[in-house]
């Protein structure tokens, strides 16, 4: 019964739903909308697909979240990352636009399979630096896709070198009207950014008045739905231009299909060519897209469970399997994959969001401006829709973090730096998992290479003896290596020198390393040199014994370390005096 | 002039070099290129090849191996494992068998480049249970591919199912006398390698006269000559009987090509039908056998000087570059991938091999057998050398460690039943990368998933509080969940309740670790409860404070933490009592 309740989460929050949530949902709701349906026409560009696709996007997963989803401030729908890893995508496998479809529908079978089998620690792999670098040449690379739609420009290159070549080859051409709103739109936006945190009150005032506080409030609206406003004023501008001049002086978005898009499967065969491929050939075409989408959303989506849950343990699993019902269920209504955003959960949030309910609000207004409102989308310059991602973007480029990374680690930087490189100019998807492997490399060096700490002591009764301590578990990669160390310091001190192995940090072993131990003594013993392991967990201890060691010497504590040190002193003396 | 030394060990063993050594090294040298010539000829049928291009790698190698192997122990030649890997290789590529000795120029660059790049450290990422799992499916899968010629059946079949099936489909065309004697030699080469244990002295014995060490050493010499003793036996009957009848009644290896190899380079390019493929379409043919024959090569070579050095430290790196610069060079004169061969190894310690000098006699001896023998080895009949390798291969099965594995830990025996089943069912080569690959995930699972211990303890001054240790260091897979479980432990107890964090374990952090922490700080300061770290490793405690969390809070031993938890105390009775 719990478990029903943490896998359907509306069957927990909605018998407890009061009337006052009613408000608050509507207000984020319809907020959150007024966010979306702009966003979702720019991402629709981004991803290289007619503007309704967006639209087609933002609805489904709604209302699917509604009923799965187990954080309020998460409203899903399409993203700038997820977007821009479609179209590459599509790019790389030269297929056509519904191919979208379909990379919807994978990607919510993966997330959902991830869910099922437990596989939410894979996420975990991606780490700070590689997550950031990627963003970062994400963000660049989405921005340098809306230059020519600034500049009034049109060709068809992707590639990031070759766009911003492009780009100068015809800088000639640059058409005046529109770059001259591009930019107005994104100072605009960028203003209107900034403008919710105007300091109205100052910090002295300790009760605003009722007209300080409708201020902020309305400072709060102007900056959270400066998106829909832009575009707005933009469409009406156009609008009236193109009604008196009879044409429109700067490039429009042009026709956007009205109404509701068909309710249909998404294309499991391809056909390139002549040649018709069946689903696994479309699946292989597509390639690490199909990974690295559904991977990438739920990063994404989960890191904003996280911000809003403010360290209350958060179900990672039921996100997974949300995300996957959301992306399946959308892919039947031409959805691209979507997932959770960063700016419209702080929207979502800041609004005063209650339940998951809130998306359905989100998802008829959607579903309300497809039927009645497309007309009016054909009136959106592009160069507006172009200014709102650029001014989205620009912040996704962490620059900030360069300086802390420096501090804490350099070599994270470095890898940062190497993952945002390869995402820039080789290919955004093969990027980051090169960042991961390289990321991986450093974790298995360190698991091949432990640091030991050699300290002579003279124990408190006078014995001297040698202390090496291994600083992590032992496994198959280290086991050898930390043989080859202890072996040559211990010859180092002469073989009279007992060698004691302080195990406090070896908190498991396995089968290679518990033979790796066995040949230790083995070679110990050949040399007549004592090797006692000292704070030796049981559990490892178990295991060295598997092998079956002759002559494993443990000792718990100082007292039986002395023990044994006396022995092997009296037996070493009685040698000596024998000879 | 120390490296120089180290890098071409022949300037410092030669000046060196007594009389006394030459006996030892022509002795021990000759016995091993008695028990070379045999299983050269036979590895070169294990590999697909002719039989002379047994005999061609067996000497080179020998002569460059003197001037930089770095142990005497270790006699380089073909062997088993290499000669399987090499055969699937060729096949999977679809090339040639002069592509052969491309695998070996290609091994040789691969080792050397792993020796001055200094990537020992990959061969340690090989752990017992896969190696196992490995050598076991690689000797049943020899052993399979001469059952035929033990049975006297001619067909062309190589996977390892396929060979089964087709034996059992055609078992009735057994040819009799080749059944006959390739049993026999089997049964008599497994007495004969028991035969120098047999207890000719009695423990109670204490000074053996002359006749019984003349018979240990006899039996000795009997035992180790086996290989060479049958084959050269089985040879003079068919001989014997071929002159006779007219025919021989067991099938004979036949044309063996008279003479030294040509001194040429190996084959740069491929054609394959029509179409000529350049060095690299080539090497990407060939595959991951590029990669895992050379560092199964080092493996089983670096074993071997392991063995033998009994716990003195060894040079890994030259050990690279030798067994680069044997197989580079040995690859021009037509020689199949070469390494050391823990049995010759065996003959050659137990002969009393004193430096790298006794394999020139090795060389030799190949050397005058390719220019005067060659045509007694046509003579060899199929099955005695199909039973000198199947009685060689048999005892790579280890069946004795399955127990010692079940008790050290019964995953690692999963892993290595799971290889076994991939190397003999899949491919050989790809088997092993599968093992390679479950065994890193194993690593990394662990990295992601540390335990933590949780503890409630009340100070000697009576303070209550929650003492959780994580058990390794903070590394960005990891990061996340000890946050999570530390936040869950804490939340559980009630905010009241101080949460110390032993760091003992913690030797490292990165990045990741670093904002996991200081969010994890942040949540706790949320919650208005009090978290300390305690025994803070200094430099780990850098890492933290470069990303600046506010209230990090450290102690380093009991006082201090009695310190942090009176003030805490005596602060939150303060606000009750305020209330």
């Amino acid at each position: 019964m719990k478990l029903l309740y943490r896998r359907i989460p509306i069957l927990d929050w909605l018998p407890k739903y009061r009337k006052e949530y009613v408000v608050s949902d509507m207000v984020a709701g319809i907020t959150v909308g007024l966010t979306v349906i702009p966003q979702a026409i720019a991402y629709a560009n981004v991803a290289g697909l007619p503007a309704e696709y967006g639209l087609y996007s933002s609805f489904m997963a709604c209302f699917v979240y509604m009923i799965f989803g187990s954080c309020k401030d998460v409203p899903v729908g399409p993203t700038a990352i997820a977007s821009i890893l479609t179209r590459e995508t599509l790019q790389k496998a030269h297929l056509g636009h519904n191919y979208a479809i379909l990379l919807t529908f994978i990607s919510g079978c993966v997330s959902m399979l991830m869910g099922i089998l437990q596989l939410g620690f894979l996420i975990d792999f991606i780490s700070g630096p590689v997550s950031i670098g990627f963003t970062s040449a994400a963000a660049i690379i989405i921005a340098t896709s809306q230059v020519k739609d600034i500049l009034g420009l049109s060709f068809s290159e992707s590639n990031f070198l070759r766009v911003w070549k492009t780009i100068f080859e015809h800088i000639g051409e640059t058409r005046l009207w529109d770059a001259v709103m591009g930019c107005i739109c994104m100072i605009v936006l960028l203003i209107l950014r900034k403008i919710k945190d105007l300091p109205v009150i100052s910090k002295n005032t300790k009760e605003p008045t009722t007209m300080q506080r409708a201020i902020v409030k309305f400072l709060w609206l102007l900056s959270t739905a400066r998106n829909i406003l832009v575009v707005v004023i933009c469409g009406l501008i156009s609008w009236f231009l193109t009604s008196h001049l009879g044409s429109s002086p700067v490039i429009l978005t042009g026709d956007v299909k009205q109404g509701l898009p068909p309710l249909k499967l998404p294309p499991f065969q391809s056909q390139i060519g002549n040649q018709t491929y069946g689903f696994v050939d479309t699946v292989s075409a597509l390639g690490s897209g199909c990974l690295v989408i559904p991977i990438l959303s739920l990063l994404e989506s989960i890191a904003i469970v996280k911000v809003f849950s403010e360290g209350k343990p958060m179900d990672a699993t039921q996100e997974m399997l949300a995300l996957g019902a959301c992306n399946i269920i959308s892919s039947f209504v031409s959805s691209i994959p979507v997932t959770g955003g960063l700016s419209r959960g702080a929207v979502n949030h800041s609004s005063g969001v209650k339940t998951t309910l809130g998306g359905v609000y989100t998802g008829i207004l959607v579903l309300l401006s497809l039927q009645f409102l497309t007309p009016c989308f054909s009136y959106i310059p592009k160069s507006a829709l172009a200014a709102v991602i650029i001014a989205a973007v620009v912040f996704m480029v962490e620059l900030h973090v360069v300086k802390p990374m420096w501090r804490t680690k350099k070599i994270d930087l470095l890898l940062s730096v190497a993952t945002f490189l390869c995402c820039l100019f080789v290919r955004l998807e093969l990027g980051i998992l090169i960042g991961i492997g390289i990321n991986l490399l450093f974790l298995l060096y360190a698991s091949a290479r432990p640091s030991l700490r050699v300290n002579k002591v003279t124990s408190t009764a006078g014995y001297e003896y040698l202390v090496i301590t291994p600083d992590r578990s032992l496994a198959f990669p280290s086991v050898e290596y930390v043989r080859a160390v202890i072996s040559k310091q211990g010859s180092r001190q002469g073989n009279a020198v007992p060698v004691v192995i302080d195990s406090t940090h070896i908190q498991a072993a396995d089968f290679t390393a518990a033979k790796g131990i066995k040949s230790l003594i083995e070679d110990f013993a050949n040399r007549g040199q004592p090797l006692i392991f000292q704070n030796l967990k049981a559990s490892v201890g178990e295991i060295f014994k598997g092998v079956k060691p002759s002559g494993l010497k443990c000792c718990s504590n100082e007292v039986e370390l002395n023990d044994y040190l006396k022995e092997y002193s009296n037996l070493s003396n009685n040698i000596v005096s024998r000879h």
